[in-house]
């Protein structure tokens, strides 16, 4: 066996150093940042890289700067402050924002009492499996030892749950904060160049990924060092408590990404029918009443919303490394390196990812349009080659050489370089998903031209292509994912698995950071337009969103990748916590479980795509409302009541995501307590191989729509050019594949993540209950 | 144990001639039909019944009668070339029709070579189990006795497989030609009345109906008994050999369903784009270049391939039951009629269906128009209430009171009640089914006029609703069948399970007969359009049609659910069939086949929605062209030319079927070579879990649509005349879905049906060679 290269001290030291050198970095970006001023008393002073030596365009045109800067300001305090009554209608916190009305305090009640209901009945169902008793226990694996009660697990189960929970939403609202301090700064610097407008909102886009990476892993590593103080060398118990963690960023996921994906598709949708289609304005125009709410929610949905989903992923991925790992060799000989493991490629990915980040801002300048995207992927690339480097490391000095891992019922026998092999696979496997979800929602490339080429016969062929397109784009990426669990399965099962997940997750905040970087631009290009700036403000801004509509797709995929293999691994943890030993599909419990499982993501997908299309049409009917009854609206004269469509959509998210989210929820409990672990075991398996096909067809498709939408609109070749101009009969048929693809890509597509996620890590905390008490109907018949 | 009441010699004697009175049954039904007349030499003898005592709408208005039915004879005539000849290309049965080019001769080699390769290959890859070595061998499941070589089964399993394959062709071929033959005749009775119509349309369905089921139990049973004379007391090789007889019937319905809801829909979506969207000129009108081969297009969809679906099922789960049967007590104690209980069940269905029948031509007499749809919805229920009894009575005189039956290793012990069961919950399953897919797609419902309703504010939400719909509707389907297959899984394992999908089948002839009703309806419009009728005629075939529309979707809904079923027991019986004993999910082998299989579906949908969006787009260029270059095509003073349109799509039909057809038919044969029986078995549960949730959603997805566009169209509420009239927007935006929703309900979905059945049994027949040559890959490594 032998022990490992690294000293406890030192892991006891390189984690938290690493995390807190993540969140200085990212604070460092956010001075950065936040020296483009949004005043106009005087410019910041000159200093050679990002200073205002240049002469700005308004100033060429001859336009009043002062007045644009203002406008600016002033659009970025209304997208900032209805943001904030989002997150604190949804979240619990109460900001004081501005404006929030008496209906705020009946958002409060579904968000508080979702958390207060949950953490209860997470006390209740693990603190009856030995009827409350606080009595030691002999242990599950060692019945040797005394382990403690299982009243102290539900009782830190329900801490670690809530630090989750706070921590996610703490990385989810900081990262909300840091785009729309910067959207309107983007637009601003967007006037001295392009490359300029990058820098900020790719910096602020590494705000948001490195306090959500770091902030993660100080929390889960703070967290297990106070467990331990009471668990002492019952590990086992210790790590089963730490589940929890990645149920509680979980379920913040639900709100992040289904009710997000309802509020920024709802806005989306709904100002596009109005104001594009039906009164002919462009997009983002002021006098749209739904504007803001559209900008709101691209915060809302695609960086709360994947924030959280990505922390949830890693935290739980980690927890279901580290669950796994207890009742192995390392927790067995309590080697605490072996066991940090999984921390420390976390820790590893951090140092990785900064200095990735460096070869976008420091290393090389990006200065022209058509560097942006290639800057961009280079990210990608960089960041996966280093950390293929840093994963051999970390498996070289935090293993032993050899060890045992524990394989339902039996101990497998794993050497150090066969780790590595599984957490590589991953990382892998999550480049060639984000690779392969380029070619397929990228317009630079046949499949997206072919949809676009589709629109010549109408809409309906161009729905018809698109969806053939999503179907398609799920073959490579499945056989990389089946191709990582294969290897990582065979070589240290399910430890293998969390390992591959957390290896597709390690370079998380370069990830967080491309996919951040989308909306900011897309905010960027929405405020230009709000203040009135030049044309060739908004080709910049243009640029710069439609190479973030890509990144934002690759990162969807990455989303989704890491998903199923998160999914595989807690589902795996389960099956041990369970002490199932099989689950075979040839036995009626668990093949009833597999079919009804397949069908979750659908009834799910079904309500999330019906509650954006109701909560849209509530959207057109108040625009359309305000267009007939607002006096000089239209001519620009009158402000349009944004507040108002503001509110329809914060409205929509909270209420119209209780049933979907009910269905994640609750089917575990009901499985697991009326049809038991076996039959649970299937709804997992069977959800999580039937979700992960429509999440990624639903992603592609609607990123190709969006795409095609967008190649005949730029017209750059000589086939698009056939196809437009904006308005042109193929042009309309685009679009409204594009408004199909909307709640597709950006709700019910993603959200199937958390189905998949939250169903699995629930499993897996209330495991020893379902185990004691569940299968009450066979049980009776 | 003790024997079963029905004597052996009684079974022997019960069960040809239960197949001889369907065939009989139908050629009366024939005969019935073929009394009315296509010439205009003298009215048929007044009979008071069907006879021509009426004033006939044309001769009040006037029109000169003799004229319009040489018209009609004369489409119909163009329409049953056609048929013909698609069918002639597909399944190399020259029929010397007119007009059979030579382009007709390459079709000929892709189906020819299909054949005659899969009989070599089955011979060849079952040959060499044993080295093709003609010794006998000891028995799998009781080695002290002597069972015929595995040279036999390779050989016995080609002729069934042939077997199968021709039944299939001539039933299907049959059943399009009665349908060809009915259209006509269904126009000119509508001229006396909707009844007199509905009557035609039914009975020429039934003969379809009862032709197949018939054909199928009498091929068969006649196939068991010459083989029986070679096999002697070696049940287990006879029924291994049998399972060939599925597997034929099973690989035709790959062209009929595949091939032909490929030629249906690029006709049908190539017909109406340039001629109701660019032209403007109603459906059906005789000016559109494409009509006939619209037409055409509903015979081979809707007649061939779904008869040849649900032939594919009948054989299958026939096959599948009596392989598991033969490794049981029934065949180890060679209990004739407890073995043949599969067929007696068929047999019974025969008669409950004959007596159906005559509740819709003979005991009651449909009289209005708001009488048709439930007269077909009572023959589901009447044949359902009466199979029930049938069942009962069958199980009670054939099976032992108790008997035991195979399961993956043991033997388990089985009542006949619990037999009983097993069969009735699958038809009443079916039955469920059925009126859920009813409900989705009927628009005297909310949820497809929740769809219209969508269409105020465009194709976009038209489509987002469409897709909610259709991903709803799978949920108490899937519920339906997980029940059936926990009740019959639970009492008699797989024979439980191939039981459970016979009961679904065993209404087979009724359930085809009003599924082959509703193209028949569907022609005999166009056929009145064509030929210039009158607007009353028009309305009542319009009638219907409606009716047809839903119980088309209805009989999509049984197929698919039996297909489930029939998958499973195909599936369980090569788990058995290859010696493997439980199919773990938590195994990396089983794992990575469940994740492909489930994305098996999304591929094959990819592929068939392409090769329909590709072969429309062709039909389109081919009408335009025909409408630009000949004059006087649209004044209606030239002939369009329909042969080129036909030619389109039965090129396009089977070119583009190459690439689904391939991956069905290779994928089993790669995974098991390659991968092994493990990674196989994980690869058909997954195709079977996902698959038939995409089957069921996008059948009623397409037909909600379907019927949300004549819900706007018929204008029959207060609500559906806000939408309308014909033209208006929501109109404009209910087309586009219907247009999308074509391939979806016609092409893409039921073809899953085929490719989660093929896998199953391909696999089934080859389960031998792949558990002795197969996982080459995993040998290797």
């Amino acid at each position: 066996m032998g022990a490992a290269i690294l000293p406890d001290l030192g892991t006891e030291i390189l984690i938290p150093v690493c995390a807190l050198v993540g969140i200085a970095f990212s604070l460092i970006q956010w001075v950065l940042v936040s020296k483009v001023k949004l005043t106009t008393e005087k410019h910041a002073p000159v200093d050679g890289k990002n200073g205002f030596s240049e002469v700005l365009i308004e100033e060429e045109e001859g336009l009043n700067d002062h007045n644009i800067v203002a406008k600016c300001a002033e659009i970025q305090n209304a997208i900032s402050e209805a943001c904030g009554n989002w997150f604190a209608y949804s979240n619990f916190v109460d900001l004081h924002v501005a404006g929030a009305t008496s209906f705020l305090f009946t958002e409060y009640q579904y968000v508080g009492i979702f958390m207060v209901a949950f953490a209860v009945l997470i006390f209740l169902f693990l603190g009856s499996v030995e009827g409350f008793s606080t009595k030691s226990q002999s242990c599950t694996y060692d019945s040797t030892k005394l382990c403690k009660p299982a009243l102290a697990t539900a009782v830190f189960s329900t801490i670690s749950f809530l630090l989750g929970a706070v921590t996610s939403v703490i990385s989810g609202f900081l990262g909300m904060k840091i785009a729309t301090y910067a959207n309107a700064r983007t637009t601003l610097e967007a006037r001295k160049g392009v490359g300029k407008a990058f820098i900020v909102a790719f910096r602020s886009g590494a705000v948001m990924g490195f306090l959500l990476a770091a902030n993660g892993l100080l929390v889960l590593y703070i967290t297990i060092n106070l467990f331990k103080l009471y668990y002492g060398d019952d590990w086992e118990g210790l790590f089963e408590a730490i589940t929890g963690y990645g149920l509680g960023g979980s379920s913040m996921a639900l709100f992040g990404r289904v009710g997000g994906g309802i509020y920024t598709k709802a806005a989306d949708v709904g100002a596009d029918l109005v104001g594009k289609v039906e009164r002919n304005i462009p997009e983002d125009d002021p006098r749209n009443p739904a504007v803001i709410a559209d900008n709101v929610g691209d915060n809302v949905g695609d960086i709360a919303g994947m924030g959280s989903d990505l922390f949830g992923s890693y935290a739980e991925s980690s927890c279901a490394a580290l669950v796994v790992a207890s009742i192995s060799s390392f927790g067995i000989t309590h080697d605490f390196t072996a066991m940090c493991y999984p921390l420390l490629i976390s820790s590893m990915g951090i140092l990785v990812c900064l200095l990735t980040t460096l070869f976008a801002t420091d290393f090389f300048e990006v200065k022209a349009v058509k560097e942006i995207e290639p800057a961009l992927k280079k990210q990608l690339i960089i960041s996966t080659v280093l950390m293929t480097v840093g994963i051999a490391i970390v498996s070289w000095i935090a293993l032993p050489s050899s060890f045992t891992i524990f394989n339902f019922g039996i101990q497998k026998e794993v050497k150090n370089w066969q780790l590595f092999l599984c957490v590589g696979v991953g990382l892998w496997a999550g480049l060639i998903i984000g690779f392969v979800t380029e070619y397929y929602t990228s317009n630079a490339y046949s499949p997206v031209q072919d949809v676009a080429d589709s629109c010549r016969t109408g809409a309906a062929t161009n729905v018809i292509f698109g969806l053939a397109l999503g179907y398609k784009s799920v073959i490579i990426p499945i056989f990389a994912i089946a191709i990582s669990i294969f290897v990582s399965f065979s070589f240290a099962a399910m430890y293998g698995i969390a390992m591959a997940a957390l290896g597709m997750l390690s370079t998380i905040a370069t990830g967080l950071a491309i996919d951040a970087y989308g909306p900011i631009s897309d905010n960027a290009g929405g405020i230009a337009e709000m203040a009135g700036m030049s044309h060739r403000i908004r080709e910049r801004t243009d640029a710069l969103d439609a190479a973030g509509n890509t990144t934002a797709a690759i990162g969807k995929g990455f989303a989704i990748g890491s998903a199923a293999l998160v999914s595989l691994a807690l589902f795996g943890a389960f099956v041990s916590r369970a002490a199932i030993s099989t689950v075979d599909v040839l036995t009626p419990k668990v093949f009833i479980g597999l079919i009804v499982g397949a069908m979750l993501p659908y009834w799910f997908s079904a309500m999330t795509m019906k509650s954006v299309g109701s909560a849209a049409l509530k959207m057109v009917e108040e625009v359309r409302r305000q267009f007939n009854t607002i006096p000089g609206l239209m001519e620009g004269t009158a402000k349009p009541d944004y507040a108002t469509c503001v509110k329809i959509s914060t409205d929509a998210s909270i209420k119209e995501m209780i049933p979907p989210g009910a269905l994640v929820m609750l089917t575990p409990l009901i499985v697991g307590i009326f049809f038991g672990v076996e039959t649970l075991s299937g709804v997992l398996a069977g959800s999580l191989v039937s979700g992960v096909q429509i999440a990624i067809s639903a992603s592609n498709t609607g990123g190709a729509w969006d795409n095609a939408k967008k190649y005949i609109e730029a017209g750059a070749s000589e086939h698009a050019r056939t196809l437009g101009p904006k308005g042109s009969d193929p042009h309309k048929a685009a679009v409204i594949g594009d408004t199909v693809g909307d709640p597709l890509k950006d709700t019910s597509g993603p959200s199937l993540n958390i189905l998949i996620k939250l169903m699995a890590v629930e499993s897996l905390v209330f495991a020893p209950f379902f185990a004691t008490h569940g299968g009450l109907l066979f049980k009776i018949l």
